[in-house]
């Protein structure tokens, strides 16, 4: 299975990626022309000067894994995948409302090897961007004469609730040194798991799929996106950086409390402690790869580096087993396998 | 006319407010609880610790004249004013994300007497607050079981375009010295008129009003949007503080180029000229209030109060003769027409 799912997986991606890119972009040309500059070159079509850079999107827009998931889940529902199509370009909208405006909140300046929207033009800019690519993905689903738009919107308004909600604890615990594992589940099941549970079952929703359908896949997407986490996070200590393009022990030269953290921190004996010791140091962040390597270590004695791989093999166990208690024809549903083994094994 | 209309539009907004707000509790109450007592702070109903300030909303959330249109606009189609709740409901939690994020973009620090959300929680929560609340309008509209909630979804989410459009040109204006009067015009008709236009449509649409009737509310909107605005920038020049609760000549203090500024700007002469040369001056804004008074007096004698006011008025009678185009109850046509009327005769 995995040696046919890291074959089968990225076809999916790029193809959803060449749907769905065409599309996006007669969406994007309805905003303003400031607004729509910014989202073009957030999306990676075109530098800061608003030169085309020759990408389709998948250098600049990400792996697109949420569009994939979108269109896969109306062939689930056994509709063409063309109905998943406005699901598709409205996560990724939403996707990126939250990504421009996380940046600015999380003052971070670089993402995928480029400045940051807020550090190219300013925070009024990229909080105006961040709402019209929000606004515009609810337009991209209510237009059309599908008799289920107004269901598909609902999910993905509910799902941005969820998300923000997400984002809101993950600031909050920033601030707190006594976050345990079960809240930052919940923290990443907002901000990370809500717009793929939606991303999986969206396509479904357009398609008039069954409750049960649309209820197996939201679970499908529920249990991947924390999944996704776990792995980000085990990329974001231990991930190469020669794959991951980000320097080595990123995340906790930055601090980062992520969920193998948040494990070392309330299950590590006195490897945890030392850790929380260093955490709360006053050594600036970034400025500490002997300590960052030091804390890689201490996590990994705690039991968090172990725990994250294992939970995220877990998740994935129960995604699948969630599309197995529904029909769903089976190439939709070896291709959603696929994306899953795909995310759990990822190296980028 | 205008003795009938000073006594009967307070009467339809305190009506829409008073069954507009528990709705709007309701909702808000479905967000994170930090987002909901953010948005509780910031419609007026508690304060910053929390504790209810007593107020249904009418104090803190301003005046209601969005949700009374919104309510009007149903009953406009013959239907009850409860179908256009939802829509009331939701133009209201636009508008206050729009406040929201506005605060943040221009740095004020005080709204309706009260600290800004930012300066009390901070840029990150007001952004998310304001997130928080553009997603809770679309929830509002695409729950139930309304055959139209997908139309008047669809509505709101193209103003909110259009207001994101006002917003970003607003922001360009602040830099460049030769706006024209048709540029502001074209700028306040997005970032106010667009919701206000949709809220004197999205009752109708809500009601499945015909095409005509619903065209018709959208033109008396966007007429009396820009007529709104007029009166707004009037009072933020000769407005009584006693009744605005600003200071005299806060808009001059601030070097905004409101539209009789933009007039006076491009129509003025000499006393034009003169109001250019103290604009482009040196001293910082709101220090100088010597300067200030003198600067009205110019726009006075370059025509920018008169046109101004002249225009108000003229886009209340396209307002109005908008309504009498098409088929619509004598009751709510006549209230209508008493809001646009307060809205042009206000002195707050």
């Amino acid at each position: 299975m995995t040696t046919s799912a890291a074959r089968v997986a990225p076809s999916a991606l790029r193809r959803a990626q060449d749907v769905v890119a065409p599309a996006t972009r007669a969406f994007i040309a309805r905003l303003d022309d400031t607004s729509a500059a910014i989202a073009s070159y957030h999306l990676g079509w075109t530098d800061a000067s608003g030169a085309p850079t020759g990408q389709g999107g998948d250098k600049g827009g990400g792996k697109a894994i949420r569009p994939a998931l979108a269109t896969l889940s109306a062939q689930a529902a056994g509709a063409p995948a063309q109905v998943g199509i406005p699901g598709a370009v409205a996560v990724e909208l939403v996707h990126n409302f939250s990504l421009v405006h996380d940046d600015v909140m999380d003052g971070d300046t670089e993402r995928r090897h480029r400045p940051t929207v807020w550090a190219v033009w300013g925070t009024t800019s990229a909080i105006l961007t961040g709402d019209a690519l929000l606004a515009l993905a609810q337009e991209v689903l209510l237009e059309g004469s599908s008799p289920h738009r107004a269901a598909a919107a609902r999910l993905l308004a509910e799902a941005t609730r969820h998300l923000i909600r997400g984002q809101v604890q993950d600031v909050a615990f920033e601030r707190r040194g006594d976050v345990t594992v079960a809240e930052c589940l919940e923290m990443v099941s907002g901000k990370t798991g809500a717009l793929i549970t939606a991303s999986a079952a969206i396509g479904a929703v357009l398609a008039g799929a069954s409750a049960e359908v649309v209820a197996a896949l939201s679970t499908f997407g529920a249990q991947l996106g924390i999944a996704f986490q776990l792995v980000d996070d085990l990329l974001g200590i231990w991930g190469n950086p020669e794959h991951t393009g980000k320097p080595v022990f990123s995340d906790l030269r930055l601090r980062k409390k992520t969920l193998p953290v948040t494990y070392a921190l309330t299950h590590g004996g006195s490897p945890g402690r030392e850790l929380a010791d260093w955490l709360a140091g006053s050594e600036p962040p970034g400025s500490d790869s002997t300590g960052a390597a030091r804390a890689a270590d201490l996590i990994e004695a705690a039991g968090g580096r172990d725990w994250a791989a294992t939970e995220a093999q877990h998740r994935l166990a129960v995604a699948t087993q969630a599309l197995a208690a529904v029909p769903i024809p089976t190439g939709p549903r070896e291709e959603l396998i696929a994306i899953a083994h795909f995310i759990v094994t990822r190296e980028t």
